[in-house]
Order: structure tokens, then C-alpha cells, then sequence
């Protein structure tokens, strides 16, 4: 290959560097998903939304609503990642540990929160019960995020955000505070080709020979009339996606290509 | 309370004592998922077969295609759970690192299986090149779950299920030894309740004061003009549930109840 930038670019030891970069980790709490009772889709509406704004979703764990696991996860996940996402397990009942577990990950004890416990008093009135009253719980220290578009806060405590695990109302919470956790974007690049993985892979190979931080995917599609496999090229520096997007066409035979995107 | 066999039920320390219990992990690889460019569909579909043998989903991760990872997480979910189930990384390419991840989690070499080799080599003939070897790969030791509904084994080595992440495969494969794994299944019951969860909640907390061993979920639903809250009694001990479903059933004022499945 001698296509021009391609050394060069080969040469920068990360492309990224100067990039900001945020790693997160989604902690997904349901008996109700591990028993293959409802599916889960928060992980899947995240994982786009991250991605959306620059963040890079490391790992996702599905994980019982048990006190001492949710504790555990969720200590090693704040440890690992700079933002942790919790869904699931706010609630009043019983299984509802989540609160508990991410105070005791943190080391910190439950507290009534006062506004939360206000709302729900000026709400309820005398038919505030117990069962209401877990809901004003959080860890000590813990922030409320506000938005007019849901009715209940969100509460993030460190960098973690407790989301609850109705879709509709995760969504909403999100979408409300997802500004503040923007970085810089991902530069995406597509190819689709014609021609079965195994024999793209000595080229893409070699793409990732000269550009090592490139972020490479080849996804082979089944039973598509149009292509065999989506190769999709990304990074956070948009010069060297174009540089390797322009390197890996040079390497493919033109009538591999199906089309491309980005 | 009073119902009938409710308090001798109550003194049973464990209801599931004599039940054959197994537990499962699943580890989905793959940046795909994780960069939200593709919805993960497989951890879904094997929670909801699990359940059906009885086998008790314990956990799910998602991690990306990195070698470290994989065999940190393989190793893990291998040491709790009885059997693990792995999802993608199995093709001929660069970022897939699934056989040698479950190898090293295992301390087990990477060999070529002269059996998956073969296969290739008269299906191929010269048209077979490394990449193509690559998939001939396993840890040592692995044994070849053949299925005729299938062209390629599915990989297992100790009780770990090496599968491929393209779902209508894994499907296929997983249906093709599902019967290998099967337990005793377990026994379902539900209340559909026209209240609030808050409402239901004491009532709830004081069925599981009298069967400390049901699996008890209680699930909202927004926007249902039938129904608040589905509730879910569960355990591997039919005269169990049916106790303790008949508890919950006298617990709750009638006007409450929508409908019961199960």
C-alpha cells in the first residue's frame, strides 16, 4: 500500500491522544430479566445514546436484585469505569435493593433524602406509607437531577446515576441530564462487502497493521441478498478514520465493495 | 392468616430442598453490542430457555472482544455458576479472540481440532487459508457437540458452551443440546392487580414472611388500562407456590385482583 497519509499515519503512536475520553459501565437489576420474564432494552437504548455522545460503554452485567451482588458489581464497576448507569430496583417492594447495594458499594449509609420525602408528603398526604417512604431513600451525599420532563429526580451519587427500570421513565431521565456527560464523538466509517469474512480478514489485518488504533468491526449478516459482511471502521481523530477507510478500499478488490457509508 | 397448610408450609426451612438446582452464567462478546450498533437478542433467548429447563440464569455480561477481559470474566462466571454459556468472538477475524480467552481463563492451550479441520478441508479444499484454520481452533481438550441441524460442532470444554454470537446459529445450536442440561423446571404463578405498587407492598412483604423461599417479583406497568402491577410467585415445589399463591390470594381485597394465570 503507498496511498498517501497512510505512513504517517501508521507512524502516530495513538491517534486518540489528545481526544477526551469517558468509560462507562451499565449495571442492569431484575430477577424479572434473568428469568426471561421481560427483556431487557435499557442496556441497547444506552449503549446508542453513549456512543451518540463520545462515551465508551466497556461492559454491561445483568445481575439478580440481591443486596450483597449489586454491592459487589457495582464497587468493581465504579472502580473500573468513570460513569456507572444502575436500571432497576427503585421501587417500594422487597426485591428493591438497589439504593441499599450502591450505599454499601460507596461505604455510605441510607439516608432519607428531605426534598424527595416533601414531594411525597405534599402528594400524598395521609396516605403516605412505609412502602412510599423507601422511595425517599439514597446513598448519603447523593444529588438530586432534577428535569421537568419526569416527575421523581434522578439521584447520582460519585459517578454513578440510579435510573429506574421502566424504559419509558429511564429514557426520559436520561435524555434529561445526557449533556452533561458529552465528549468528543466517534467518527464511524462503513463498508459493505460482498465477499465472506474469512476472506476479508488477511485485509483487515493488514488495515490494523497500519493503523493500530483504529477501532475495526466486521459483522457477517445472514441470509442478506445485498452483502455478506459489514466492516465498520472508527475513532475519535476523524483524519485517521479517513486515512485507514481510504487504505482498507485500496486493499479490497472494487467489486467486493457493496457500498459505502460515513 | 389462616389458610389452610399456609403456617406448616411456613416452618419448611427450604421448600426446594430435594429439587435439582443447576445455575448458568452467560458472557456476550462483542464491541458491536457495545458501541449499540447491534442489539443484543442471544442473552434474551437463552434466559428464556433456561428458565424452561430449569436452569437459574444467574448473571449476564456483555464485554468486548479483548483477550484479558474475556478470560478474566470466562474464569469468573466458570468458578460460580455450573454452566457458562459464551456468545461471539468465534469467527475468522482479527477481534476474534473468544476460543483463546476461554483457553486462557481455563489454563489450557489453544489447539487445532483435527476433526474441524478436516471438515474444512473437504469443504474447502485450497481454498482454505489461515483465517479459515483459525476457526478450526479450541482449547484443548474441548469436546464437539455435533447436531445434524447444524453444519458446524458446537465447542464445549469442562461446562462452558463456546457459541457463536449470529443468533438464528446459536439457536439452532442451543436447541440442538438443550436437553442435556435440563433440571427440575419451575412452577409459575401470577396476579395481574388493578393498585399500586406501593399499596401491594406490605401485603407482599407479608407473604414472603410465610414463604421465605418463594421467588416473588412484582412488576409496574405504565399505561396498561388493565392491569398496575403483574405479580410472579415461583419455586421448583409445585404444593409451595400453590400455598403461597392461595396467601397472597386472601391477603389481597378482591376488587384489587384483575385476573391470575398459572
Amino acid at each position: 500500500m503507498t496511498s498517501a497519509g497512510t505512513p504517517s499515519a501508521a507512524r502516530r503512536p495513538g491517534a486518540a491522544w489528545n481526544m477526551r475520553e469517558k468509560s462507562a459501565g451499565i449495571v442492569i437489576i431484575g430477577n424479572e430479566i434473568l428469568s426471561g420474564k421481560v427483556v431487557d432494552t435499557n442496556s441497547a437504548f444506552l449503549a446508542r445514546e453513549l456512543r451518540q455522545i463520545g462515551v465508551a460503554l466497556k461492559r454491561v452485567a445483568v445481575i439478580p436484585d440481591e443486596l450483597g451482588v449489586i454491592a459487589d458489581v457495582v464497587r468493581d464497576f465504579h472502580a473500573r469505569f468513570d460513569v456507572v448507569f444502575t436500571s432497576g430496583g427503585v421501587g417500594p417492594t422487597h426485591d428493591d435493593v438497589t439504593i441499599e447495594g450502591v450505599a454499601m458499594a460507596l461505604g455510605r449509609p441510607v439516608v432519607r433524602h428531605p426534598v424527595l420525602e416533601d414531594k411525597l408528603r405534599e402528594h400524598l398526604k395521609d396516605r403516605l406509607n412505609e412502602a412510599h417512604l423507601k422511595m425517599t431513600e439514597v446513598p448519603q451525599g447523593a444529588e438530586l437531577i432534577d428535569s421537568d420532563r419526569t416527575t421523581f429526580p434522578t439521584v447520582r451519587v460519585e459517578d454513578i446515576y440510579i435510573l429506574p427500570g421502566i424504559p419509558e421513565i429511564l429514557e426520559q431521565k436520561f435524555l434529561s441530564f445526557k449533556d452533561r456527560l458529552a465528549v468528543d464523538p466517534y467518527y464511524l466509517k462503513t463498508v459493505y462487502a460482498r465477499q465472506f469474512e474469512s476472506n476479508l480478514a488477511p485485509r483487515l489485518n493488514e488495515v490494523l497493521k497500519r493503523f493500530p488504533e483504529l477501532l475495526l468491526g466486521s459483522y457477517p449478516k445472514m441470509g442478506d441478498p445485498e452483502y455478506k459482511v459489514k466492516v465498520t471502521l472508527e475513532s475519535k481523530d476523524r483524519a485517521y478514520v479517513e486515512q485507514a477507510f481510504a487504505c482498507l478500499l485500496e486493499l479490497l478488490p472494487s467489486q467486493w465493495v457493496v457500498k459505502t457509508e460515513g
